[in-house]
């Protein structure tokens, strides 16, 4: 019983400059009008450092970038589930393409999510691993091929087929799995192909944080979303 | 050039439970106080989800338990220095036992935090690691025998050669380097013999954060300090 | 379509003296001529260094026990598909407890051996892991709960549910998968025991290697596979 | 008391197509013939899984290309010192650029190696890890930049200073450590280069590998050592 209510637009704020420390907060704070005006759930995942103050700012959904699979006690330096609840994040990202993990470490983090009450959006670089996903049971896969991303080519337009595969196969293990992709997208056309393509939003980073007016290309997005629903 | 007050006492917060969120701001607040009172330099290491709100909450130097070898940019999941250092952060661990790090990225780190004038802090598992890292130039370099870390057996007190070898190989590499030594400090006494084997002070984790009165313990610690130099 | 002839006894050497150089050549000899005189498939998992020596030497499969998700190129230190294939090596093991993998590469080792014709074991830590590594299509998923691997409490006796769990969420992913379980495997009853719960064999290491006459061990093993197929 | 004869000429094979299996025994025994013929020594590093056969192919020393810090035990998957050592290995390249090590991990590999009696080459990206190297009494310290590996822009001629001021630090802590470059090297002027900047010899790849006549260019390093010293 996830709570996040879908279609979403998640915004990976990376280690950017652009959306670090006080930035990392303003950004946040247009997400939040773009989602109220538009209606569209629009979440952000900044740096943890920038975690509370960020969910202090806003009510949208925040989400942590990474957690580690660790329970309290001697793990200095790694990243701890009840800190960033704490902090206020809804949920985390897991083994994004930078930062990606051992299958039995994302079993575990995915675990720890779902019994505190976290949602967990796993990423994923191709629709075979996606399945794998899958069976863990996390809360949303996001599709991300690792090429594609940074660059413009939309996921959505450029292979299509492995969206669409992507989301077969993680339904036929699992038909409570919410779907997403990112990778390369930067218009409202490419967010309403990810829609057609049968998932319920995307995961999206420079299209958002790099872009002139970010205030402009998400109500794009929020739009489009609008449109195809 | 350093600016940290020497001789100093590095409480990691690790992460525990007594020290994550309202607790980490609560134990900092202490260790404040401690620090006023006394006179002796006390900094605290966070979890990063606490970190802002620890820099925010106190004026005594805060530190990262880690972060990446990596500058701005497309790192989803890294801890990137220049988001720590907006939070207020003072400086950094490096390389703790419990997040040993390869030899090119600690030396890219300490790079980073010279260049952006914080402090830096190598933990070392024996001697001639520790004069290992002092040819990277960290500010400092605190040597924690890993058998002993979390034991309650002080190193400063069963392994005074070890501590007393490390302080002499350091020196000869690079004289401005200070000299911390950790594990198994529980007492007053321990702090003191780890002065005298020529340290300027203690890294130190559940010897505080899970006493039954951390203020009493850090005062102890305050005093022999203050009695030993 | 594997070529590997089930059930199976999988016999990892891993990194012990008692499998090391000659003396891995000598248990090699051992394995293929109990599977000789029982009939029942044997394999070895030697180190790399031994690899070839011991696939002059013997008939019977031999595994590598790791391979790293690379092609021929400049990946110095790591282990190339095509060196352990033409040192004569009929397969590998993946993703062992002692050598946990990211997900993206456990996928991309399982798609290299495929191509190559080797045949693919990955070990897993849960059934929830299992069914997640069946949708990567591997020939073989062994089962080996870490807590209980070198105990000599065997898996298939103390966690039968976990083996029936796994064998069933493996073949509802891909019925063509293969199920092993492995941990704590000493005696024939423990064998027989995990056939009955499904598998098709075990994956043993010291309850062979660090056994006082593994021949002996080994034709027990053998037999009870005889008797309860 | 360093057992290898300098000058000395390194080829590493990593893990080309060029030196795999029967290939790897080829070049080596064309490294061999060059040796003896030249009088310049000459060691070669294959793939884990060629070790062996190229051991007992020749009577140059031959390297691992890494080995991991544990003990005989339950390592699955990890490179036992003791396995290469049996196999017929002289020594190990340590901290490769494509396989870059925890500081801990390779202070551990380099007093096995010692313990051992064999010869330990720790290779480092620039001045400053040299220098931190050499605190960890290696037999050889080798400096290739990586951003000219494989590149074809020697580092003798690219980087003079950076090579001058690496055998300078690292005699200034340890002056019993053999120094060599690498990075580039394809021509004889280059490894005259590295000689006349204080090193004594090169560690070299492609530039041998990949040459259409390994031989000849293994000849024009020989004769460029043999004139220069």
């Amino acid at each position: 019983m996830m709570k996040l209510k879908v279609p979403v637009i998640i915004v990976n704020y990376k280690t950017y400059s652009e959306a670090t420390g006080k930035k990392a907060v303003k950004l946040s704070k247009t997400a939040e009008a773009v989602s109220m005006e538009s209606g569209v759930n629009i979440c952000v995942a900044p740096q943890l450092a920038d975690l509370a103050s960020v969910c202090d700012a806003v009510s949208i959904p925040v989400f942590a970038q990474h957690i580690d699979p660790i329970v309290p006690g001697s793990s200095t330096g790694h990243i701890l589930l009840e800190s960033v609840k704490e902090a206020g994040a809804a949920g985390t990202l897991i083994n994004h393409a930078e930062k990606q993990l051992k299958l039995c470490d994302i079993e575990a983090i995915v675990a720890r999510t779902r019994e505190a009450g976290m949602v967990s959006v796993v990423c994923t670089n191709n629709a075979t691993v996606s399945q794998a996903a899958a069976a863990l049971e996390p809360d949303i896969i996001s599709l991300e091929p690792p090429e594609l991303i940074g660059t413009g080519i939309p996921v959505s337009k450029t292979k299509p087929d492995a969206v669409t595969e992507m989301v077969k196969l993680v339904k036929h293990v699992n038909p409570r799995v919410v779907t997403l992709c990112g990778a390369g997208i930067t218009k409202g056309e490419d967010v309403a192909a990810a829609l057609k393509l049968g998932t319920m939003g995307v995961l999206v980073a420079s299209g958002i944080v790099k872009a002139k007016d970010p205030r402009k290309v998400l109500m794009e997005f929020s739009e489009a979303i609008s449109k195809t629903m």
